[in-house]
This record gives structure tokens, sequence and C-alpha cells, in this order.
């Protein structure tokens, strides 16, 4: 259960104060050349301490290649990696040990395997994402090749929300800021939001938008891999993650259907449509228009205040965890989004040329 | 890519206009005494014509099986059905043969594989939901044992809300009236405006939210099969649905991590959250409190109004269609949001047999 | 468990004397004509009654199909179908409800499942591969469009052996003689050794070889999925095998390294090996030489002879069989084992159109 | 297709000269608590030049675990391992860069993937079983809770063939001479046999015959994935394996059914079989009776003689291989075929808690 994709699959393992964090890549077509510098990127992207808006923990988090790659070509053999860790505080969590922290995995993890490694949240530490980031850091890749481009930024932080759609927006200049908001204006209110919970402690949650473009006709599953549905149990398989919708979502829930219909018209570039409420995807499979949805992140669980709570032996307790935490885990989960769009994305590229005789 | 689950599996098969629709469901424990009038009542739930304000096609809609049930007992061997079609108007659709109907997947079905059957929408007619209600309906009985209930009801009709959560009210409730809201004050309103809709021509949207009780802490896979994620892949699954959240979803994003978190406290039935936020998942695995969330379904797209278009030859095109068909999907579809429910819940029960040793 | 295949696959249904049997083949590409005539060919080459030497039972074994084509081409959707028992005198099988039939399944269920369908064997009766023969007819088909062909025959019955390599053979022979063997000489051999144990009120075994020609160098896995352990796998959940081996075989465990290897050669047609015991696969892939292997099938289990054993209650009896049965199940498994063979090829063609950039 | 196993699993990576050999094991169950010495004492057994026998190379082949075992014990999380290499001399294999060595799989990998590391077979080395032997010693532990026993033994070399059958044994005398048959005398043969191959600078072939013990009736799964169809699949996954059977195998397709039906008797230990020609398995479920199968190794590829072959350029050459190479891979086989065995077994333990309610 700890592998994700049809034909390009990802298996990941590690805990967040074990040896390391990584995963096996397996059915990545031969032939590819790999950028290694972009999938460093994408780690940088990710990592704690990038900005004095996520925690200050510092970690590398440089990946090492053991097998499938030779002289810089992918060879169709398992790509299999890791990212050692470095930084870890394993002593900070002794004092933890015991408790179930409020709206963490500690409990269920207990109560599912009748044991846990405590250290750090273990398995349950969005630390297991760099396994996805390198992943779809060559997913991106393998989807450069028919043209296809994945962005995300923030949409949302608390109550802060971009009032744009992504089509009004410059998205490279996601990248530009520490919030990862392609809005400058936005981006500065959605970092004082920031920057108030973790003066208060506390932490805020918020939504990220995530765009693909380049996807022709024809690519998805009709009934149970629908391409969005592909796309949400990849979203929702994120940390933190309570929400997904693609299109016009839960909006589009009050329209009648005459406002939802996108007209389909002629054009130069072949047939489009005049509207895109569709998210990109007609009947699960993509029609050719841009790809976009929302991903809703809860404020993360983690808070430096002091909160009550039962342990392992049954005592009501009262704790006030230390600790270096972010207060807000939407800018570092963009380059997550996007390379769970991406693992989704290559493997219904190469699902398509199953398709027809 | 037609099967759903990985120990309880189903595999669907079937086209609107075909001979019929049904599928097989592997790994069904053996010995389950079914109750097959439980499965025809779920049936009875999702087919046209049971109200005023469903479509008026007529289908009996009675489900045949072929194997894996000896003596009223499930065999552990694959259970075959079908519910073989019969009021199929195809004839009605030749007109449509060359069209691309706006937000159809008829545009999406020709670009994949070169060909598709016209008829009624074919594979994406929502008639396959058949095959998942009545696998639901036995995953059902499975998870009747171990005391879980399913229970979804409509909670929103284009702009009309029910303001209630699940919690105040009684959820049996739902089934006395035709649109399937357990509050009938409510329940009024929903029905004045399907009927706007269908006086109009139109059609509209609406939210569905599913409440699952009874399910012990532990029950979800940490990483990608997140008990929520599985939940969502299943609800994308489902035609016209466009998004999932769970317990404080959307909503939740613009909360602080101090109300947002669930503390735990001891009660006699032993440890509880006092709050649930977390929708009964935390970390992906279910913690013993109710499991709920929301899917978003919507308008569909078949409006009996005129509207442009394109043809497969690339001519611009007017289509008035006829037919008889729901100006709102939701009342039928809250057996379906149940039986993929259903589906996922029985696959991580049996999934929770092989946590430890 | 009932799914066979990682993009073609088969999933069947159905026992000996419930409704039918059948099965839902999901991944086969869309747009392929489909040749009705062969598949029920096939069929014909497996149904009883055909001949002296098979079981007199009477079997129209008609497939009926229920999704997936439309207009004689397949949709890229399900394909589901059926053959309907017809000729089954269940009440023979009243007398075996509690017996635990020597070498036969009847044990082995009642401690797996607890329950099971004593009526002819239920899910374990060589009825079953109806479902393959049908899916396999259909994998034939996907494969005659690269020019793949695959010839079953009959090369030992009890002590009587064919002599001849395949290769000395014109195998299309084979299906000129009642037990599918295509040296006429040695056939009407073997047509006497199975009268005589039909005679005996008894059984006997054989190997059938199977030939694969046409196939390119490239088809395969390295390392789990060798396209012969796949092709072993297949052969090895046929009801009666007992043993696969392909190319030198077991024979070729005795052999030195340097008579066994086999030199590369040019010619006009590229690259090829001067002697083939390889059996066309190196390292798992296809080297584009014919693959050619051996299956070995055990005297069935089912004799009309008095025999001990013991019942469900621990008692020990004696059984008398009566019925009607194959002394040898070799000439009607010549089409299984061609069908199962096409399963594995058309999985490994559809596979290997992933294998690079 | 990296992956074995549906419950169990192990997903490898690694090339013979890459980073090092490793895997992934996913779906072990958690707490139960590893001897870690067992396991490398496994790779002791499968490494080179543990006698004068095998090939001279020297490999520490020590295992490093990164995830899943926390305080000793399994996590139910993914467990994570590698073997890295040391005794690589990549430069050996220059020379042959652009050579088809007769029966290696240097063409078939061009073939299938345009691409490949040619430094010491790559991902076709065998040094690839290494992550399947970590993955297996961990199986064996799993197993021996419901105290199943696994032994394998080199039952032939050459035309050198042990006449007792397991039965008359005692199979843990294997271990006690380096050529691992349990018989003394026929070791004795066995070895003279491979030193006279390797002294003649060829390779000689075998067989290795496998028992498992202990496995009670009832796992297994009817159809496809009978326990002898996974284990045959398993084994002839091995490098260098053209053939499999188990119980009367090839030789029981001589026999009358009425010699070879499995008599069943009452015994105080419930009921039995009177002989055990099935093997252990009827109807592809164990039947409590011991499990045991022949698996066939042809001679290895890699001689130190002269040979014609042709080159990636299609030129006609002749190699004269050097290196250090096993002269018979059967000693070093053994636990790898125990591994594999573990894997199935430690399947089906898994699977067969979800046969019945």
């Amino acid at each position: 259960m700890n592998t994700f994709g049809n034909i390009f699959r990802l298996t990941s393992f590690g805990e967040s104060h074990g040896r390391g964090i990584g995963g096996i890549i397996d059915g990545c077509p031969a032939g590819l050349e790999l950028n290694l510098e972009l999938i460093q990127n994408d780690l940088a992207r990710r990592k704690p301490g990038q900005s004095k808006i996520t925690t200050q923990r510092k970690e590398p988090d440089q990946v090492e290649f053991f097998s499938g790659i030779f002289e810089g070509k992918t060879q169709g053999t398992p790509i299999a990696f890791a990212v050692w860790n470095k930084d870890q505080h394993s002593k900070d969590y002794n004092d933890l040990k015991d408790v179930f922290r409020p709206s963490h995995a500690d409990y269920t993890y207990i109560k599912k395997y009748g044991t846990r490694d405590h250290r750090g949240g273990g398995r349950s530490s969005a630390r297991e994402t760099i396994a996805r980031v390198v992943a779809g850091a060559i997913a991106k890749q393998v989807l450069a090749q028919p043209g296809i481009s994945i962005r995300a930024y923030v949409s949302q932080v608390g109550e802060v929300k971009l009032q744009k759609s992504y089509a009004e927006l410059d998205l490279t200049k996601a990248e530009e800021n520490m919030v990862r908001c392609p809005d400058a204006e936005t981006a500065e209110k959605m970092i004082a939001r920031i920057e108030a919970a973790s003066k208060d402690r506390d932490t805020v949650g918020g939504v990220i938008t995530c765009v693909v473009k380049g996807v022709p006709a024809g690519w998805g599953e009709p009934v149970f891999n629908k391409l969005h549905a592909d796309l949400g149990f990849a979203m929702l398989g994120i940390n933190a993650v309570k929400g997904f919708e693609y299109g016009s979502g839960f909006e589009g829930t009050k329209w009648s259907g005459s406002q939802h219909n996108d007209v389909f018209v002629r054009t130069e570039e072949g047939i489009h449509t005049k509207t895109n409420y569709s998210g990109g995807i007609q009947g699960g499979i993509s029609n050719g228009e841009d790809i976009y949805f929302n991903v809703a992140f809860k404020p993360i669980a983690t808070l430096l205040k002091e909160q009550h709570t039962v342990d392992k032996n049954n005592n009501e307790i009262t704790i006030n965890p230390k600790g270096r935490h972010d207060p807000c885990v939407l800018p570092r989960a963009v380059p997550i989004v996007e390379a769970m769009a991406a693992l989704v994305m290559a493997d219904h590229f190469l699902l398509s040329k199953l398709n027809s005789v």
C-alpha cells in the first residue's frame, strides 16, 4: 500500500527520524536523459529553512540515486534513491513517546499497528513527501517530452484569498516570493497572515491551486480511474489535505446546467471549448483544455501551545510542544502538489499508449 | 482500469444501450449469508422513474446473480451479476451519432479510443453505476458484521443548502421524501428548486453528505491509501462529481490550528475526541469517531434546450436534445455514494486483518 | 485473485453447475475487428463430446457477449461474456456432497472456505477454463496484427511420446486427428493408449507442447515477470498441470554450458541464433527465435473405479463414481494451453509499448 | 514489473556494478521481532567465494536496513534495505560493451530498452537475487510463527542425480557440504562433476529440490494463483531456471490415475493422504501434506572459453571471456530458491486471513 501509480509507479519508504526517506520508481521508460539539477531544485522548494515563514530546521535534502540510471540516462530498470536524514533531533520527541497529540496520527498508528516509531512522527511525518518530490521531478521530465507543464501556487492562506483566476495570472511569478502566490499584493497579505500565526504560536491552513497545461485530448480512464479521480486520490494522500475540487468545483454545484456547460467551438487549432468549467476533463478524460484544481490544507496540528490530551496509559495530560515547526505548510507544499500531479499525468501519458490498436 | 478496490474488488462492465450492466465481485469472504432484498432495495433507490423529480424512464433494474453464491451464502469465489437493459430507446440517439454534446464525454471518448458506442452515452452513462450499487449493497452486508452503517443524504441543491450538521439530524428521515434530505422543510425547498429547473428544461447541481458510523480506530493505510484518499477517489469516480471534502474540509482551511485540533478525552467508552473536525480520520487512519464527507455534483450536462456545438466532421451545429432525463442527479445518487463508500470501507475492513502479527 | 494479466486482463467467474461460466476482459485495445467465429472454434476444440476419446457430455458452449463490442469492433471498454450451463446433471453429485474424493479439491476447498458448491466440482471444475478459451481467442486476434501465431499439440500420452521436435513437424496436422498430435503414427498409438485407459475405467496423463512464432526480440520483463515465468504461471494455473519447462528444460540441466549456449549469427534477416536451446527467451526477454515449452498434465483424478476415502464427518468410506468423464484431458486441453499462452503474449505485446521514450 | 507478491510484496532494485542491490518490502505485518543474524546467514549462503567450487569474487554482502524497523521490531511500514556493491571490477567488462554474449541478456536488453548498463550484466546479473534473499529471510521469520519451515537442496548436478526422495533424507545435512546435497556420497560426486567443469573452463546445470513443511490445509487461490502456480512463477523468475515441477511432476504424466490418486485416510492428527503425489497441493490449495517441488537450472552461459558471436555493429567476432565466475550456480542458488518459496508462502499465509467471514 506504499506504492502509487499503475504504470509509472513510486514505492516510498522512510521515517522522519530513521536512516532516510526514499523510494523506487518502477516503469519509467528507458532512454530519458535526466536533468538531476531540476530534481534537486524541487527538493529545495520543499525543504525546511528556506525562508523566514518556514521551520528553521536545516536539512540539506540531497538526493542520492542507487540504480536505474547509467551514463545520465534512464535504463528502464528501477530507479532507487534516498535522501539521508541529517538534522534530526530525535531526543526532542522523547517526552512525546506515550502521548497522543491532538489531530496527529499517534493514536491511530498505535491502534492500527500496536507499535509506532514516535520520533518526529515516524512514517506519518510530512518528511515522507521527499520521495514524492523526487519521483514527481522525474515524472515532470517524462512529461516535458509531449510538452506538458505543471504549476501550482498558493491561492489562499487562512481567510486571505487570491481573487484572480489562474488565467489572469503569470504563474511563474509564484516563485518570486516566499509564500508562492503569483500575485505580489496578495502574497504580502498571506505572509503577514502566516507571521501573525507564528507569533501566536499557532498555525493556519489554506488552498493550493494547480494548473496542468499541454495535455492532449484523450488521457484518463472512463470509469474508476477518471483523470480527476486519480488527481484527487493523489492530492488527498498528501499530509494535511482535507479536500479536492477541479474545474467549477463546489461553487459549480450552485449553477444551472445551461450556465455550466462548456460549448464546443471550432478554432484554427482544432476543436476547443468556449468556457472551461469542466477543468479540462470530461467523462474522466482530458479534452485538450487546461486542467486546474484546488487542494484544501487544514492548519497543521503541531502548535507550540499548551494543549490537553490523553496518553497511552489513559492519563489525561497537558502538553506544551517545543521544536521547530511550520506555522503554515502551504508554501512548502507547492512542489508536493506539483509532484503528485506529475505522477498522475505521467501514468496516464503511458496508459494512453495502450488505448487502441 | 475497470476494477475498483484492493482486496474487495469490483470489476464493472456494460454500456447504457448494450445488453446490460454488471460486474464481478472478487475477494468477498466466504460464508456470508446474503440478503438479496437489501440489494434490490438499493437498486430501487437508484432507478429512474421513482418520483416526479426524476427521469420518467421505466427500468425494472432487477439484478441476476450468476456465480459465487450457493444455498444463499457467498462461497469466496467471484460473484458475477448483471442487470439486463430493457427500456432503451436507442433510436433516440441516432441524431446524436456524430455530435459532440457540450460537457459530455462524446468528444473525449472519440479522442481516446477512435471509436465509441454513441447510444445513450455508452459506457460514460451513469447507468454504469448500477454495478457499483449492487457491489456496494453486498459490501454493506460485509460491514454489517462489525457493526458499521453508512448513510448518505442530499445536503444542497443549487443554492438551497441544509443548514444543520449531520449530528443534529435523524438521517433515517432522508428516505421519507423524494429528494432524500433528512430535514423536511429544506427538502421542500429542494424539490421546488428541482421542479423549477425541470420546468426551465434545465438542470441543477448540489452536494451529498455521507456519514459512516461504527468504524473502529485503525482502518486506513498511512501514505497513499489514506482512508479519506480512497474515499475521495471513490467519490470522484462517480459521474458528475467535481469535488470531495471530509471533516472540516474547505471551510477548515480558514481556521487556526488551535481551533481545528480535536482534543483527546477519556470517556467510559475509551478514548475519544471532544470535537471531530478531523472527520474521524487522522493521518489517513480511522480514529473511532464518525467519518463524514461531502461530495459535489455539477448540474448534469443533458439539457432539453437548444445549444450550439461542433460535430465529428468539424461542422458547427445546433442541437435540441429530446429524451427523458433527470433535472437533478442528486436524489438518485445517494445510494451510489453509499455504495462507493461501502466498497472502500469493506476493502479497509479486510486490509485491517493484515496489520500486525 | 480471479484476475489474470497486467494490461490485458481476464477476470473469470462461474461454477460447473451454476448459471454459467464467463468473464470480463479489461484492457483490450479499441478498434479491433473481432472474428467471433474464431472464438467459437476454440470453444468447440475445448468442448466435451467432440470425439470418442472425450467425455460424452453434450454442452453446446455458445458464447454470448454483453459489452465492449459495438458494430463488430472492440471499444476499449470491458468485454463481458458468458457461456451458460446447459447439460448439467447436478443430481449426479448429491452422493458426493460430503465426500472428499481422492486428489480432488473437495477437501482443500472446505478447509479454505468452510463451505463449497459440491455440484460437479464447482469452481474447481475444468469447465472454468471456458472463460480462458474465450479471452485467449480474443488475445490471439490482438496478436495476429503483429503477426504472431500460437500452436499447441499433444506430445505425450502416458508413456507414448512423440520423438520428433516441433521443428520437424507440420503443426497444422495436429487438428487432423482426435488426439491433436501432429504425427499421424504417434497419434494412433496415443488414441489406443487413451482407449485402453477408458476401457480400464482409469485415466492417463501426458504432455502438451506449445510453440509461439513471430514474436520480435524485446518482449518480457527482466526480473520477476520474465516472459517464461509468466508463461509458466499461466500454464501451472490450468487444472491438472504439474510441471512446465521451456527451451532445453529439465533435459538441459544435464548438459555443459558449451553445448547449451546459443551462438549468435548474422543472417540476411538480421541477428539470429544457430541453435535455440534458450527457447526464444534470454534473460526473460524474447530474442526473436521461436518460443516453445512443455506442459505436464497428471492423469485426472476422476476414475470410475472403487476407491477408499474419508468424508466430511470423518467416516472412512468407499466411493464408486459414476458420470461422464474424460479418460485423458490432453486433447481438450490443447486450446486451453494456447489460450493462456495468448493471454501472456498479448499482455507483453502491450507492455512492450511502454519500454522506452 | 519489479514487484513480487500480492500482500507481502518485494520491490527490487539495483545493477551488478551500480551503487548496490536492494529493495523495499511492503506489507510485512507490524510487531515481528526480527532476527537480523538469520538474514545475514542466508546472504552468506548465497555469496560468492564461500567455497572452492564457487567464484572467487569476494563480496562482503552486508545488508543495511533503512526503514520499517524500530527497536528491533517491524512497524508495518515499508522495510527498505540495500547491500552496497564493493568488489566490482567494472573495467573487466569494457571489452564486452558492444558484444552480444551467447545465451546472455545483452542482445535482448538492447532490443527491449535501446540502452543497457553493460557492466557485469547490469540488472540481468544474478547479483540482483540478493534483494530476494533478504526479503525471503524476513518472510521465513513471518512463517516461523505458524510453524512453517522451508528447506532446499541440490538434487542433481549434470547427470549426477540424487536417487533418494526428500522423505528418506535428513535435509539439515545439506548445509554440511559445499554443494548443498544432503546425501554425503552423492555430494562428493557432484563436487567432482563441478570441479571437472571448472577445469574444463565450462559450466554445468542441475536441479534443486525444495520442501515446505508445516503448511496447514487451505492456503492458495483456486484459479490463477494456485499455490503451485505462484511457486512456479517465483522459481521461473530466478536467473538460469528452465523448468519447474511439483509433486509427481513430469514423471507422473506417465502414470494411470489409479496409481496417482492420493487416498485420504483418518489419522490421529486428522485427515491425511496415504501417498503424496499431489505434492501437498490439490486444486491449487494446500492439503496439509508436505509441499515439494523441483527447479531446473541450465548450465550458466558465462564460459571462460573462446566463443563466436556477433556485436552491436553486426560484426562477427570471437570472444574469450575472463573474470571470476561460477562453474555451477546450484549451490549458491539454494538460498534463493528458499527465499522465493518463502515470499510465496508468506503471501498466501496473509491471504489466508481473508478467506471467510
